[in-house]
């Protein structure tokens, strides 16, 4: 299969490797002239048989290619949209950002209707660091990889692109747009706010500093991560992260209450029953295996029920799924 | 040093060992008689010469000891001041209990005044698990260890101890038990709530919790503690809690009014900057070395700089401190 990947970052050269290194014939082209040559480097020095090539225009990677994969921040996904449209791009489309909905609408609004096939998607694999120099092959073994199956979404390249990933070893989690951000919002972005709030709170204080410890560094530990990519994420996913984020605060507020009953230890205890509930069930201990119809509606259902597609039939008929054992954990409501 | 260890749980077993391997004499009681039978056969194995002994009261362990470290849950304390009352007590005293205030109001109104001295103390080490089969002399190696100083604090007890427990690898904290109570409700106490809290928005959607990567994983992982524990934690330490729970609240209402900002990136982006630069320059990167005279007021201000004593002299005229040096992070206004 031929593969163009814009955006020769961290997820973008990994995909590239790790692509490469299964046999397809891998087009890269990154806007960054610097990381072009690095990528161009790497890939002489990569093993025979499993190369690629740095285009110098994300218009020459996709032209001929029969998946163009936009691995570049959101602010970028507009102009690179624009350069398919030029040249008549008609092949697959997909991405690796980790808000979707915007996506999906840039490219309803700049591609022409017909013509390019568009499956959003996302990887739930990183590092703190960044750039095609930490890339690896290996990156998305064993990680969760979000797959949009939208009312529009044509069935066949979502199936393509599934077979393609689960090759990785990845687990392709089927969902909407819509669920997938509203998701991303509880589990990554609110995570983010909270942990940078109660670094704030310690702030000022080098007593309170001197004695924080493991509770600390771990709850605060995604503080760290670079403002502008926290704020990118949050900002441009505002409408889910508010909701997630209400339900934490509403949820802190309850807490605050439990401290003002005349016996606090009974009721923060009453208070923390849910949470820790479900902390102590996750992730599930066991998943049942089932082989699964291809069908829309069936992989959606498989994507809510908290499964995961780990392989797709040769003649696409039917997926292998996994999902979690009643009773193993996960599912705590 | 005659030295009685009431309570042989994780961290009184530990300081048994530690202090036992020290060349000191330990006494070790625990109400359970399953724990007593394990510490007197661990004795029995231990090298000569860091034996302890196991009594079969709290009363009998006591007795002749110079100093008594109350290493029970607080809801145990005031039985342990009750015998020491009762065997006439008067040589030092300290427990490891994690909030403060309160032991000290019960050792006010259970002791005779005048009779024993206390000294307030909370090592900063802990692991997941519990009691005296996990035990272990090297456990608070490199850990912060608060000794609280109050007006009404007899500063040679303070000095002994933080002799003592200096010679096990520890940065001797000094603090009052106000301010201790309210830096461990910022940095452990509310995270613990914070995490739950998380955990708890996650419930009943399986989907979001397969998607649940690194930044769920560390921001939710004490609200796996077992709830009784954390609830006597923020429960007897409640009015700072709260204090410290509303700071976070405000600041988690003003990232939900950043979100509402019609340029939510660039609101978000300005909101993070506090946090992120507290949580960059933590742990602090370097620290000065310097001599103290022994003194009350000294050792506060070095503690509300984020300061830690490393050595007392032996004449107890002068302490070796150590400071994070300016700049070097964890100064974060």
């Amino acid at each position: 299969m031929d593969i163009a990947v814009i955006g020769l970052g961290l997820i973008g050269g990994s995909l590239l490797r790790a692509l490469a290194a299964r046999g397809h014939r891998l087009l890269g082209y990154d806007a960054d002239p610097a990381t072009r040559a690095t990528a161009r480097t790497a890939a002489a020095r990569a093993p025979a048989g499993g190369r690629w090539q740095v285009t110098g225009s994300a218009r020459d990677a996709a032209r001929n290619s029969a998946l163009t994969v936009l691995a570049v921040p959101l602010p970028a996904v507009p102009g690179v949209l624009d350069d398919l449209a030029a040249v008549g791009y008609a092949g697959l489309i997909t991405d690796v950002t980790s808000v979707k909905r915007p996506v999906r609408e840039l490219v309803a609004a700049r591609l022409p209707a017909g013509t390019a096939r568009y499956v959003g998607g996302h990887p739930m694999a990183g590092r703190e660091s960044s750039g095609f120099a930490v890339s690896d092959p290996d990156l998305f073994t064993g990680a969760a990889w979000v797959l949009c199956l939208e009312p529009d979404t044509p069935l066949p390249g979502w199936l393509e692109l599934a077979a393609l990933v689960t090759s990785l070893g990845v687990r392709v989690v089927p969902t909407s747009a819509d669920e997938h951000d509203r998701a991303v919002a509880a589990v990554s972005h609110v995570p983010h706010l909270a942990a940078t709030a109660m670094a704030a709170a310690a702030a000022g204080d080098p007593l309170t500093l001197t004695l924080a410890a493991g509770s600390f560094a771990d709850g605060t530990r995604v503080a760290a991560t670079r403002p502008a990519l926290v704020a990118a994420m949050c900002g441009g996913n505002a409408g889910p992260v508010r909701g997630a984020l209400d339900e934490v605060i509403v949820a802190l507020q309850a807490a605050r209450a439990a401290l003002d009953d005349p016996e606090p230890v009974a009721a923060v205890q009453r208070w923390l029953g849910r949470g820790h509930a479900v902390r102590a069930a996750w992730p599930p201990k066991a998943v049942d295996c089932v082989e699964l119809p291809a069908r829309a509606d069936i992989l959606l259902r498989l994507g809510r029920a908290g499964g995961w597609v780990t392989e797709v039939a040769a003649d696409r008929r039917t997926v292998t799924a996994a999902r979690p054992a009643p009773g193993a954990g996960g599912d705590v409501g």
